[in-house]
């Protein structure tokens, strides 16, 4: 919640046939829903009659998107969204996305969710032959590699599959031309991408709980390697790409990252993450009088552990609704009274009691000291902290932001050491097996690296942030939040 | 959480003796958790070595006050803030307070929750001896009436007692001079205020929850008809209007209104709403699948219903967290579109399965209908709903916006109509006599004249809401949410 | 420019008796050209069907009346509008102007050009009868004044009338109840206010540009001591004040305040500047090459100086048109560094030049200093200053902010010294007499106490200012231009 | 001043040596004095030991600079700044400048004044190598072509004098690279810039008003065809480009788009302004009473035309100082109306008289005849009115947006004609040869293209916009303003 791992970013796309949509209002909405993918910026572009029009900014759907705004993108056949947290390449206007380009074909919207591992090597031989780049961030090495390709395609499509073999990593994908929206997702399926359709219109989403929102019904899985091309005469195939390897779909989508009213690869996030508190009940028991969760993301965990084990589920915490950016947050030596300014134990489920309270992830180890503290102060007796995830031991390059190897207090302390730290009277984390069968009807294949290290693609050679980069990001944060 | 009951506001006050707090961001981040009390406007004032200062506008506590305009209001030795949400007064930046005044005495601060109910025949009286008045607020009725008892009152403290004589109703009030910071509550104590200590400062909060935030621990409620005087010689009280009538303290503040995680008038909100469900399974059973709850304060109540019945605890329902005011809500066509947006059902959960749902109340209905269709759209059996509070049937004049008879479902429809209004398979309230036993411990009495038309105090004679004000209303529906 | 004199406000005022025009528009369209006389604050109210709304806030027109805004405030019979430059009074929100207040009689909106002499001492009053103030401005006293007579009398105009029995000093005033709108000026008549037509609409304005930006035509000046009521019969005179002493308009807003293209005390005030600089050049000749006027108020006075002498008129300065608030004049140190920001010497006109160059006024004498070095360093060989009003040297007490003897260089400098301080190679200043005849066909009588000290109405006995508000204003003072 | 020819952008650049200056606020206080150069965007880039940061918006350079904003770009040893009217590209903030760019060797800012003739040819060619347009500005083609010359330059300053070689049309450039910061004129030099020295540190600006605003002093004009290269052994000049053919400076820049108070091309606007009016006086005398300019741009000129006629010279018009953007203007009705609004004319100058009236030129008339009728309206007897410049008959392709021959009312109608549809009693515009010299002293030639169609570059080929540009235009024409 406070000290956690970010995810870059949602997707959303709309073809609407019949033209009896507002498609900019449809996109807005599913951004709304997939605002918890990335706050830091976000974008919508929409095509009418061939012509795309876009807006993007930093900020909040509901911040960058006012009535005004949103009336002037107009109506179109066409339109896709964005939202952001940034991973890769810094907290900046130009990074938002859709990035909406023109080539010698035409205009072309382009928006990803993932983390290429060949990006520093593509963008240097592209800067080798003249290149200039207007970002960081990976889309843009994706826009010039698909432009390439364009020269020599007979379509947009078969640029996107020529490119498709040039890039590697993590990619879900969404690209506009002025005919024809697409969606691709790499041939891992790293991250989700799903289709959906509402009357005779078409969507792409990166999770249901957008398509539910605008009353959408889910068809089926964007799967691994394929590319979903949506124009005039409905989706088609393009299934190259597919099969080439065995899927790795990230499982911390599972634990932390989608919404628990979602349906990602064919299984329930809320189910997946019960099951999650049930098999950490079975590994790591405990004699205890209440099992309480740490909001949002603990919660249905919680519950699951309750069920399996018998203790009683409470609710242990109430979290500020106002989540609003306030700029206590923003010094260093104010932060760590912040669990308190979200965070409130209620004292009448713990006073007295052996409390068990599970959590989604430790990363630096701060935050949760700071929450098991709570717990004592509101009288909790006992605190035995369970982690409805194995330790995280490994950086990830496919999207989400455990970057730094040092700043992982599993790295360098045990779970002895640790539950010391974070003040638990005892800890347990969920097994790799476990996590691993989070979702068992589901018949994709997992990528757990940054629990086992096993990389599914071979990491960057070339480490991406460059000294430009380092020093906007330093200035950035002295900055924000004010 | 769309259709809902409103309070008025929630209020906090800090006399930092030794000059070791920052009292503004104390007040702040007091605020913040009490915004729940009220959404539409707030305001700070801060005393430093007797100049009041203040700021205050409509907007949330975070977007009111900016890192700059906190700053701003300096440092001081007291400080007092308000949240509001306007029942009576209409939306304006005027109606915000703390309202600062001059008189012939000084400078005072005065805040208030509540609402009286001889606001309208003081203010006519006041206006006949030549007074003008800027808003429309109770507040400066009173503001009025304390400074007319100090021109002949040996002190601040005595003209707040001799004002109390005159006022009637609702009122928990705080009151800041340039030396002293007091509260006061009602004889009747309808609405809450706490007096907590920090260090060697002390506090005033509508709720505990803001005493938490800031570490600070609580030490008793303010008594019904009691003033709690803080100045250099820390807290004293003047109880002459205390023990005059039955305490009535607002039931609906356990069911709605306060934050689960406070405690109010020696009870946990969160436990009290627990037995709400447990007494609606008592009252109310049925075979079912799984207990669900409205997010959020439906949730307690599903849980004491689940463990009374001994029917399994599901998570119904993700509310969308980026509650941030979208211009979607504005317009009424978009408005039945709205819950979705909100809300979306966990058909894990659901499907299939015949679903007890606990809400805290039903005012208009048409909310509740779109809910229960959410539940049979994600494939619900069926749909039980179960209310934690009676049914409305009178209106309130103690602080809530209860106040219309014919908007209410339950004063044109029985029970069964209203059932079969919402969808639900079947349709349970609770009890007066649960409502009224929701927090044993406590040894408060209650009003519950919403429910059962019994008025602690009699109601206004006056309307209150004059033609201009009903204008202004008005325009600003047509605008707002803009 | 820069360290100049300032009034304290402008006004408006229209009744629309056929309900064929845009009354808040027309009022925001003539504040826009009355923005010189109060760049803080300014607002509008309007009256429809008897219902008075209104808006007003901090910064010029065009940033507080956004189209939204004005749209807000909607259509009506009569409005009334307000610009502010405070003298009296902070800077804040609550002092902006009209001030809409409830009475026992209805509605009221009052705004107010001028000061008070006796203001402190009514404030008291009321105070000691148990009045409390919202403000600290003039204009809550003259509502309060006006109230207490409005219970006795038979018509709102019967209040004004007596009320100005009771006040005295400064003040042109527009009050608005429910179906009329009136006009009033003090006996003395120091500031301007006239009657303009539009088709059927009558209106009120301190200036005729203000008439001529709508297309309406110049009727009458307000005259001293009388009272303008408009209503469905148009308009009517009470003069029961006129008469009673000569009038002592203030011969600053001819030097000054007004803009050239209005006509006040039915004399062209550009005609006016130009007559006193050919006063200048018959008071105080000198051999030079070119004229030149610091602009915009010295510019006439140089072309009048010009044709006088013979010598020939040059554009000496460019002023940069993008005077938004720039936050550079904020900080002290920068401050000395803000005449270049803003104003320009022409090389090409000085440069090798014996310069005569006009201003307005001296007030502390650093500004101009700065401009005359501008001068030097583009090259003049001699400047020799003339200003176009005499040296101030008493405190004004009439609604201007010349209030402190200590800060005028005039005071404890003789004119060689302010020459030598200022860098000129001589000074000379309108001589009084020379000041009391620049609109020697205007009828009216002129105050020139703030270079005479001789005071048509007795100053305050009572200093305005308590700690209280200057308290805020160095608080302010700290903050504002950030 | 309402239906004017608008310029395209002004530049600035320092390097400052020593270190000794704040980069970043010395180029918001050029940017603030050449803010009649560009209002729709503005930009600064700022290098420190190597590292570029930049930030830039749609705004005025006081609105888009906050205080903030402009710290948070820190300190630096380098900084470019940019103002910008859109000309070519659509309104929009991708289109501001400086554009900073990544490319092989490493970072690069460029901003640019003019337009290129051959943007489209090279744009359609890099494109066809698959290259991608993130904006519809030439100077991104700029840009592209200084990357590609780069790879096989030794230095960035050969790229770009072999960029040169490529583009043709109207280009002043500043460069900033990692360790240089360069200027370039195009050989014809159409657009102004200059070289500036300030204590140790070194400049670049469009006009020499922003040397002045800074203290700075002027060295030279950049020549046409030159790069100056700054560095830290100070600047060197490369001149390759020089000489090619003869210049063709902007003649337009003395009339209208310059400031007075600037110095270009080694003459003083202000002296040519007089001298186009003593010019007109010679070619087109009228017997009249007085001489009156439109302000600001006609002043000079009326002046310059009493002077030499011997006609008194007069104050005409106010024009409103606070011209802010007023959503007023915005609607097409209302346009009608915002000569008024911006203009008043003095009555006292003109009742009864003959008047001849400046203005700098007349581009569809419509403007034109509302000041004359403003005039009228004020009691003129006569108007005379006389045009600073020839008639507009030939579209600019060199950095104005004279560019559709349509609206240009001369392309249509006799000067007859013209006078009776502007209602003026007679009509005159300077002289193709009186234009040519206005500026004696200077040694460039001068471009008269619009004038009369002698272009000294060919004109571009490819039209320039496209479908999208059109569309995207047409949307901002209908939201802008609001």
């Amino acid at each position: 919640m406070f000290d956690s791992i970010h995810e870059e970013c949602g997707l959303f796309g709309i073809y609407d046939r019949a033209g009896e949509r507002d498609v900019a209002l449809d996109t807005y909405l599913a951004l709304y829903a997939l605002q918890h993918r990335g706050q830091e910026s976000c974008g919508i572009a929409i095509c009418d009659e061939g012509v795309i029009s876009h807006h993007k900014d930093l900020g909040l759907v509901s911040e960058v998107f006012t009535k005004d705004v949103l009336a002037n993108l107009g109506q179109g056949q066409m339109a896709m969204g964005h939202v952001r947290y940034a991973t890769t390449g810094t907290r900046s206007r130009a990074n938002a996305q859709p990035m909406v380009i023109n080539h010698i074909k035409g205009t072309m919207a382009v928006a990803h969710n993932g983390n290429l591992t060949n990006a520093a090597e593509l963008r240097e031989q592209l800067e080798l032959t003249g290149c200039i780049f207007h970002t960081t961030s990976d889309t843009e090495v994706i826009a010039h590699i698909i432009t390439r390709e364009r020269l020599h395609s007979p379509s947009i499509e078969a640029a996107v599959e020529r490119a498709m073999e040039k890039i590697t990593g993590a990619y879900s994908l969404i690209v506009m031309s002025p005919q024809k929206i697409m969606a691709a997702r790499d041939p891992n399926g790293f991250r989700p991408l799903c289709l959906g359709k509402l009357g005779d219109s078409w969507l792409f989403s990166s999770e249901t709980c957008a398509l539910d929102t605008l009353g959408a019904s889910y068809v089926r899985e964007v799967e691994p390697g394929e590319i979903v091309v949506i124009d005039q005469n409905g989706p088609r195939s393009i299934r190259t790409h597919c099969g080439k390897c065995p899927s790795s779909f990230c499982v911390f989508e599972f634990v932390y990252f989608a919404r628990p009213d979602s349906v990602v690869e064919g299984a329930s996030v809320h189910a997946a993450r019960q099951r999650a508190g049930a098999y950490l009940a079975q590994e790591h028991p405990v004699e205890a009088d209440v099992v309480i969760g740490v909001p949002d993301s603990g919660l249905d965990a919680a519950l699951g552990y309750a069920k399996q084990s018998g203790i009683p589920y409470g609710v242990g915490f109430i979290k500020n609704r106002y989540i609003g950016r306030t700029f206590i947050q923003s010094t260093q030596k104010q932060r760590e009274n912040s669990v308190r300014i979200k965070l409130n134990a209620v004292s009448e489920t713990v006073r007295g009691k052996r409390v068990v309270m599970i959590d989604d992830s430790i990363v630096r180890g701060t935050t949760c000291a700071r929450i098991v503290r709570l717990l004592r102060d509101a009288g909790a007796k006992e605190v035995h902290v369970r982690v409805s995830a194995p330790p995280f031991l490994y950086p990830c390059y496919f999207g989400t932001d455990i970057d730094d190897k040092n700043s992982l207090i599993a790295n360098n302390h045990s779970v002895e050491e640790i539950a010391q730290i974070i003040g638990a009277d005892s800890l347990g984390y969920l097994s790799l097996e476990g996590v691993r069968n989070l979702a068992p009807q589901s018949k994709c294949g997992f990528c757990s690296a940054c629990f086992d290290g096993d990389y599914p693609v071979p990491p960057p050679r070339v480490p991406k942030k460059n000294k430009f980069e380092q020093k906007l990001k330093r200035k950035e944060e002295t900055t924000h939040g004010e």
